[in-house]
């Protein structure tokens, strides 16, 4: 059995059987080997290092049936090595794959999911517009336009992470006929379809987003998914995928603890570790506490999905409190790093940066509240 | 199966067995049907309602064999109706029978233990001193003078709760010979002993606390816990006691989050439930990321002490994390219900209140982070 | 010049001219002498010290041309020595004079003011309702039916302080005419008016808050309050009283301060004076700061006020942000007080209690934002 | 007059004289001309705008008699536009030609004032070091060796800003004979020193700090700072120069108000400006409580400092209190902005990464709470 995570302090990882816990331990293993030594470089110039892909495809964790529990420690430990790179994988296997898995038909998943779950197709998923952030639902407008058998989609998307990229992008389109969201697989070089990378980013530099234009993008029915139908089942995705965000928040809390413990034992001031401050304990068991908490809520998600009961407030509650309680984690580490907390060497710089992308993707905090109240009260208060 | 807590999103409940789920479900309906009704009116006159402690009795719930989970959710049920009955309980069953349990021979549990369990005798726990708070072990100044087959105990207890008509009061001294911090089980009429009631207070005003103290107060050696060797002895039990005030800070937090949600489905503002507004909603999802996070805590701790794997730090960081979300909560709460949070009537003033209680017993923040700071830095930070 | 208050770090009181200082000097002396020593006292009875109302008398202070920065000190150092007692004042020469002076005619002043100046009439102001405490100008229910020369009231008031023994209650209604809100001076032995003392409060205790009930009310046209023409006029006055509470909010602060640095360097705790903990002083200076942020900022608006630049959402942000701040700094100090901090004879308490009260009336945190939202964004976020 | 900065509700600008204001408006036209649109690119760059250093010698603004109202606001007014450019600022003037103005002889001061003042020699300050960040008295390790008229130095200094550039680089190092901090003014052609700029930062990526390496760097007697004869004297420069860090802090503080704000009204989602949201408006008026108060504490710091009442502890509360609330308004203006907020082109995104080395550099928060609290407690908590 793999050793604990240093912030695992309840020790979670116990819940794992033990074939689940190999799985960790190899992909663990991994990423400490291939991602974290190559991670702060390609952030800095925000590159994607494309020759890990392969390495993806060895740990043969993608498109698999396992638990969910599983998942989610996966997304952890991905996260716990860079967010960036769990979020590549998120965007491909969860909502690129996800997409396909839960609206294809059975031949649509037979075509596109081998390829994908042995990442020789890269894919991405094109929900997000420049003027539909949080309005999601409501304010689609892309649109497409069915032609005998053929569609036509117009529109534009932001923020799409993989974009640059991937072979296959899952795009959301309102068909203008029925005014429902449908979705539609559309490929790199289908001409209508034009990505261009987003600069200057501060968080998840190594992902790759790509703001979209599609101009009169012909895509066959073929390749509309079969059982997307309306924008209910584009949020059955989205719960799923922000169970996922979740845990990565843990990851990334786990990765801040982490460094700002082992810089507190290492770095002397007045003589002595300042391990031995009690401003300094403060931090740590502030960063402890939110870390054991996170993990007993994904966790117990977990345990939902496994069973069923998993329901849109769960997950939204879930991404909508973990991601709170990493950013304080995140900025108590760089506090406890101080001035040293500001290069990116000494690592805590990158997980900084990061959670602000982590907090504010899939829904932000206040959309995702808004989705909870609503569920626990009975009334919208979106607008 | 009972109904869950409205405040238990995520199914925790769900994670007892049939058997527990009985338990609970009684436990909860005789808090429900005894507890409730008369709280608010004993929190005003600072009156133990003794009339009830027959109640305990026949829930059959002391001193019997169970798993942590079902002590952690028995603890969050009684606090979830009133945190001072729920200390009342703690006291008499964590704190006193704890001590004879793990700290006395099989003939002094034998002799104590039965008339406990059924609440003929109620069991106080005399270790904190007026000088010394946090500074419990070192700063013990309660002497114990072995005199043949009797020891003479001299000094003064403070805080101690149940102990104005407590039958047993377990009070820890040092022994002047060999500086070891000692037991003894002091029966309420001992010449020696006398509590005085303290009075003002502004939380857990049911409770009934005591100032205690002891001239030259003659015990028999027979009536000193035999295996209470050193204050590790005591700590054992404190760990547990920690875990269990853990779990009343849930809920405490429950019972905070279903009242501002009940008043805001109810009260109307600009013609409409202020449910519906985001302010509020707001608030909500706050509380109930809090509680959901606390619940996932201190379920995996109980996991923890049933698999053996218990530690001091766990208990402590599950204290002053809980306790600290717990403030947060109530503080919500009370905002959302505005001025009416201030009149005990709508039932959120005697949690806030009590809350205060809970945050600074059995450990502040302060000493317990720092009981934690110590195991994951290996340096103490006490002084 | 009279010492500077403990917690006045930054000499603030220094900005008052030498007249100001000694008014200030002489109302914190008797402060000390008559209100400090009883009001732990009263509180926990929830009586109110009716023989100081002489004292008030003898100061001189209500009803006199006077600085803004002035009143708002004295308004501090009333909060200083006992919330309650500064609510007393502050309902009766802010809200109930101050209704008079800013909307009764000459004459109505003549009439009312030198009474109310000394002491020998007390006033109440009627605004709030059960069903519209935020909501108070749209929801305004009480109505007002003219009949030549007199006015018939009908309707209830909730929360309105020394209404249970005032002599001159301003009550605020809706004309069934014009549907306009005006004032009406009410004397307590008018028949059609029954006041009944709230009862179980666990803030501001002293305060003697009541329910109304006005039923078939008859007053004369002359005691309609002549310049109250809408709810503008109405909330000139609240505008004022909004930025007293803001400066009463700094005085609690100062107090818990006070009494925190006290009794950090009086208690000790493992051969030490706690005051020496780095989780002590941190506590301690963020207490400070707050104080500090505070001060500077009720300083500027009354200097704001005292120049004619005075809005309804400068008073709104200094009412929600120094109430804010005051809650944290009251729940630090009773967080370094632990267990004592919940008894009242350790005085943390009661500011601890009391403060939740002046947290929420005059406008909780949730309006007064908005207020300033809608200000600052020209966008009404009220529904 | 020029107009107000959109986030200073309270009117604070009105405070500064005719002449002041006039100062205030050329160099705010300055920043807004020059610095601001170039400050993204550079940023995003790491690159120092060299030609802009004419531009801060035509603004006539340093080393000029002023007051330090004057003085805070231009720091404001620079932070408000970059935060790098006003470190860059503070060091060359406040660090660097504070130090010859505090600690130089009238000789040393003739000498070297007059070019800097002009910025023909740009200034640095080299006190950290890199074992050395808060313990920077007595845990100074760089040592001066006196030989005849002369003095050898040797030791590391890191985060020295400016001093990859700089002309004059001010170095402190303990003397070898009576173990006193000493200053020195070193050239940059100084053979015995070598700056390497400090790369992959991600905080004031415009400002060019290095490591400095002494290797038996020559200095002659005379220029050693003849005033400078232990650590109180360094002391000195650094209670006046925190103060200017709290100004800036405030600086960045309105930036991101002012960014959020304009955001919130343009913004739309739902079919209105998100300003029209209470979750949006929350935020907003959150941000600018906190730069009110945090105004309304850096005026009165000037204020006593005008009025000779300044110590170390005023400095350090101001510092370590608006760095903290700084913290928190630009986490929320950059919560508001959700995805846009993580791409420098919105602007934010600087001010949330330059805001992390605000918070950390002229002392840390844990530094500068120990040095209000010794002043307050008369207990030192540093070890």
């Amino acid at each position: 059995m793999s050793e604990l995570l240093v912030g695992d302090l309840y020790r979670f990882q116990d819940l794992l059987n033990a074939e689940e816990a190999a799985v960790v331990e190899r992909v663990r293993a991994w990423l400490a080997a291939e991602v974290t030594p190559i991670a702060n470089d390609h952030w800095s110039r925000a590159e994607f290092p494309y020759p890990l892909i392969k390495g993806y495809h060895d740990l043969g964790i993608a498109g698999r049936e396992q638990s969910n529990l599983l998942s989610g420690w996966l997304a952890l430990e991905m996260a716990h090595a860079d967010a960036s790179m769990a979020t590549f994988y998120g965007v491909h296997s969860g909502l690129a794959m996800g997409s396909i898995t839960t609206c294809g038909s059975p031949e649509q998943q037979e075509r596109w999911l081998p390829a994908m779950t042995s990442f020789d197709q890269i894919g991405a998923f094109a929900l997000t517009e420049p003027t539909g952030g949080s309005d999601v639902a409501a304010g689609l407008r892309t649109t497409a336009r069915r032609d005998g058998d053929r569609w036509i989609l117009n529109g534009e998307k932001r923020w799409i992470g993989n974009a640059t990229f991937a072979d296959l992008i899952v795009v959301w389109a309102r068909d203008l006929e029925d005014n429902q969201v449908k979705g539609f697989v559309v490929g790199k070089d289908n001409p209508g379809f034009r990505a261009t990378k987003i600069e200057n980013k501060i968080a998840l530099r190594i992902v790759q987003n790509a703001d979209i234009v599609l101009t009169d993008c012909v895509v066959d029915e073929a390749d509309r998914l079969q059982n997307a139908n309306t924008f209910k089942d584009t949020a059955k995705i989205l719960r799923q995928t922000r169970s996922g965000v979740a845990w990565e928040a843990v990851g990334v809390m786990l990765a801040a603890y982490e460094i700002a413990l082992a810089y507190a034992k290492e770095r002397e001031q007045f003589g002595r570790p300042i391990a031995k401050f009690q401003l300094v304990q403060d931090l740590l068991v502030r960063m402890l506490g939110n870390v054991t908490g996170s993990l007993g809520m994904v966790v117990r998600l977990a345990q939902l999905q496994d069973a069923g009961e998993f329901k849109d407030e769960h997950s939204a509650l879930a991404k909508a409190y973990t991601t709170t309680r990493m950013r304080e984690v995140v900025g108590w580490a760089r506090e406890l790093l101080a001035g040293n907390g500001i290069v990116l060497d000494y690592n805590i710089g990158r997980f900084v940066a990061d959670a602000e992308a982590l907090y504010s993707y899939e829904g932000t905090r206040e959309i995702n509240t808004m989705i909870v109240g609503r569920a626990v009260t009975g009334q919208s208060a979106f607008v």
